[in-house]
């Protein structure tokens, strides 16, 4: 399934343009177009160069993240065009008159001569390994830099965000992004709508990030709805019609009223319900109304217990006598995990009083202020949610609201090169490169290693020294049962080479979801998670370690 | 400067859409159109409710907030329209057959009887107080909810903590936000940029924004660009033409070289300067080249004092030579109060003993993880940095990711409504309202208070009762110098109102920044500042609490 992009210039241009039409050649910072015209003038422009994308430390206290973004990345470059309003507002930006010859260039540039290799989108990656490896003329290649980290450092943040929730949660849970209101922006909404459903979750309230990726929506009503509602004479039109029938209950209000008495006087139930809020309960009647299918009621607006459970529960008996199945409770505040077991034992109590098969199972879902803390709570203390709603911390990852993605030069002209730094961590790896995923006897991935790009890949069952990049008394010999290249080809410029297809969210979300499987438990876990190696080949780490020698000054103690 | 928008449905069809295109009528929750078929069904659509938008608490553990995101709330529903598209999404989304008359409905709304009562954009702003009061028939104003707090959150999140920062670095520093790349998503870097400029910001990287909303363009280059030369044999193109002259210096490079012997061989900077990077004096020069008169260099990337202030210096004499005046250096890594430091005593030093009047004043520029801990950290120090770039820190909020925004239903039908909770902090303030700061002898600001719509205004010199909303204890009365009503109308619905103008940004930038200089110290500093007050009227005080214990369930200890 991979589409050939020998011989075309223009293969990318069959992918549409970036999801948020505000993506454009501008998105980037003003020194990669005073960069360029330096490069320019200086004749430098289209020197063949190649940057790695990486980011340094996991998020979130893990030793893990998942890789995502890229999909918008390729979208990017495949219609990257400057239009004359865009080089008329950068020749007006440069401040100083910069010769006509660099404008006519800027307006060539069109990324056809890119290469951009990279780890498919959805997948477990980690520190120092290249996630993208970006190969072009200089000028061109810098002024992707800026799109390239802001699409990616997001995405692939709150992407390991939503899995980190998914994990905590568990699988059995339905997990509802909630976020669009608390967003940064309206594409933090969006990104985030996208990018938590890829890490595992199962629906987004948002309508817009329904459309345009086609992700499953959820969602009722507000306390707002609730108090909008006085009285049971309200209800102008009281009928419903009986599921699957022709015949009307003409009287669905009476009908209601008649349960919530049952209820009152139940003797399982004797000294739990008492008088309920009748605002609330004219709002569910008139929500049930509408949607008789679809009866989730938010409980918590008044009083959970006293009254919004025997109001939804009155609604729901007598939705069921008329042939309709209630969905479930939302509770958005209080105590959930005490709140959600006293509901499910009213539940059961009244699935065995009234005979009512399958009551005791009614949906739960919780959603105040939620995050992977509290569901860790909630799984402690125990509790009854079957659904999660979750917001705030979710979308704007306020446990650490940015990842740090950074976009180094490697290569130019063949010639590897290296960044230093006082601070080890923030040196680079040099030269262009290879990365390979090793996989042990129990199928776990073992190490990830970078290799230059002519060493022979790792070889099933042959011994190879995994060091540590920076580290002399790191090193490890593996015997790989499995051999994975990581960096595959999603835009071939010139190089005639084959391109994978970017495959459809779903997709991504399975790979994902089976990468996260796939890991050793102990890299995963919330707590001291142990860290997956990530290494160098000996021959690289000799490279590495000559060009660093080679480039640092030699310091003089005074 | 008024418009007049009596009698004209269409009076805000003037007005453009919101800035990005992704911001349309499905950029919602869900829940707004189940609510709003439910509504329908209910035939309670069209009723007037009232809504507050508001927010609890202040951000960054300080005691002010600044209010933005109205413009592009009052650019949405001046726009609004549900596409036919829009609407069969709509239908397919709420899973269950609605009844047709309710499309029908949705393809008539328009917003044009929605009224908006807001603070103007870039106030100064606190908890409790409605920053937008939202009027019109309640299912329209539901569907606004979710993108209006989405528009407002990170605005006012976002330009609060630009303010904050600015606050810290003082009025004679520079600031530069250099976020996009850190931002959460593209339009998070869009809205960052924007906002941190009316915050207090003087400029931004992101070319974009400078396009789209005029905001001052600023960057020169990065470590790649310096590490992407290797010799200066590389440059080949050596002449400089002298400024405003017609003559021209044929080997520029040799005359930088002549500038770094002098600096190696000098008397009062002896044994500072020794032998520096070719690599990175091949990437000065050829950057000089390109802007001979706007010459800034990123002198970290091998070492500062060895090597990138040398080689900066040599450039920067030999511009001098040619009649250029070269701006300054950028630090990017390091402990930037001490290099500063040493950086001030190097340029003072080369002044004195070359002559060049006003070198010792070049600037500095430091932009390495930047926030508000580290300015403060660095006024302690003592530096002499002139300007700072700040990105991840700003943009993304990383101190607190998010605001918490809420839109609550205030009235309907004229009938005042109340949210409760369990945490007091969380009940709703009912009735519609308007809003006054009082201000005091000394010309700042003493109280906010609310009062009820009808109740006649507070009058300057006339004593008033300020009650705390919640707590009985806590009031006091106050003699207003000054009487501000706050909230304005931006959209009159068919009210006839006289509505205000969208001002420019400049204007928002200017009155954020003269509405904190307007604020008592106190209220302002960073650490333990005070607390500002929020009040309401007496009559409103007994309004409340009357309505709260009508509402409130009476408990029954067991």
């Amino acid at each position: 399934m991979k589409e050939n992009g020998s011989g075309d210039k223009n293969s990318g241009r069959g992918i549409p343009g970036p999801t948020n039409p505000m993506v454009t050649p501008l998105l980037t910072d003003l020194y990669q177009f005073t960069m360029a015209y330096a490069y320019w003038k200086a004749r430098k422009h289209a020197e063949r160069a190649v940057f790695d994308l990486y980011f340094r430390k996991n998020p979130f206290g893990g030793e893990y993240t998942i890789f995502a973004g890229l999909e918008e990345c390729i979208r990017f470059i495949s219609n990257y065009k400057l239009s004359e309003e865009d080089i008329e507002f950068i020749k007006s930006s440069l401040h100083v008159p910069c010769e006509d010859g660099f404008f006519e260039y800027l307006r060539g540039i069109n990324c056809s001569d890119v290469e951009v290799y990279a780890i498919p989108e959805g997948s477990v990656v980690f520190p120092k390994v290249p996630l993208m490896r970006v190969e072009g003329p200089i000028a061109v290649v810098q002024l992707l830099e800026t799109p390239f980290v802001n699409l990616i450092n997001f995405a692939s943040l709150v992407t390991t965000n939503a899995a980190r929730h998914r994990f905590v949660a568990g699988k059995s849970k339905t997990l509802l992004e909630f976020g669009l209101r608390r967003a940064q922006g309206p594409d933090g909404g969006m990104g985030a709508s996208k990018y938590c459903y890829i890490g595992g979750f199962d629906a987004t309230s948002n309508v817009a990030a329904g459309r345009l990726f086609g992700i499953p929506l959820r969602g009722t009503h507000s306390h707002a709805f609730v108090s909008s509602f006085m009285t049971l004479d309200e209800i102008k039109d009281k009928s419903l019609r009986k599921k699957a029938s022709k015949s009307t209950c003409k009287d669905f209000v009476s009908l209601v009223q008649t349960w919530l008495n049952k209820l009152q006087k139940s003797k399982s139930l004797r000294g739990v319900f008492a008088e309920t809020n009748q605002s609330e309960l004219s709002a569910f009647i008139s929500y049930a109304l509408a949607f008789p299918d679809n009866f989730l009621a938010l409980v918590d607006t008044y009083d959970v217990i006293r009254s919004g459970i025997p109001n939804f529960c009155a609604v729901a008996l007598a939705l069921n006598e008329l042939g309709y199945k209630a969905v479930g409770i939302r509770l958005d505040s209080g105590d959930l995990a005490y709140l959600s077991c006293q509901v499910r034992k009213i539940f059961c109590c009244i699935e065995k009083e009234f005979g009512l098969s399958g009551f005791g199972k009614t949906s739960i879902t919780a959603s105040n202020d939620l995050n992977e803390e509290t569901l860790d709570a909630l799984n402690k203390q125990g509790h009854e949610v079957d659904t999660y709603g979750i917001g705030t911390y979710l979308v704007t990852c306020y446990a650490q609201a940015a990842l740090g993605i950074v976009f180094k030069l490697v290569e130019i002209n063949k010639q590897p090169r290296i960044k230093l730094s006082e601070d080890v961590s923030k040196v680079s790896i040099p030269c262009k490169k290879k990365i390979y995923r090793l996989y042990g006897k129990e199928g776990y991935p073992l190490v990830d290693i970078m290799t230059g790009e002519d060493e022979p890949p790792p070889k099933v069952g042959e011994r190879i020294l995994c060091r540590h990049p920076f580290e002399e008394s790191k090193r490890a010999y593996v015997v790989p049962q499995h051999v994975e290249e990581l960096l595959r080809c999603y835009s071939a410029g010139t190089s005639g080479k084959a391109r994978e297809p970017l495959p459809p969210l779903k997709d991504i979300r399975e790979r994902c979801i089976k990468q996260i499987e796939k890991m050793r438990p102990d890299h995963m876990r919330r707590l001291n998670p142990t860290p997956y190696k990530v290494s160098v080949s000996g021959k690289l780490y000799d490279f590495i370690h000559f060009l660093w020698l080679n480039e640092a000054p030699v310091g003089e103690l005074q």
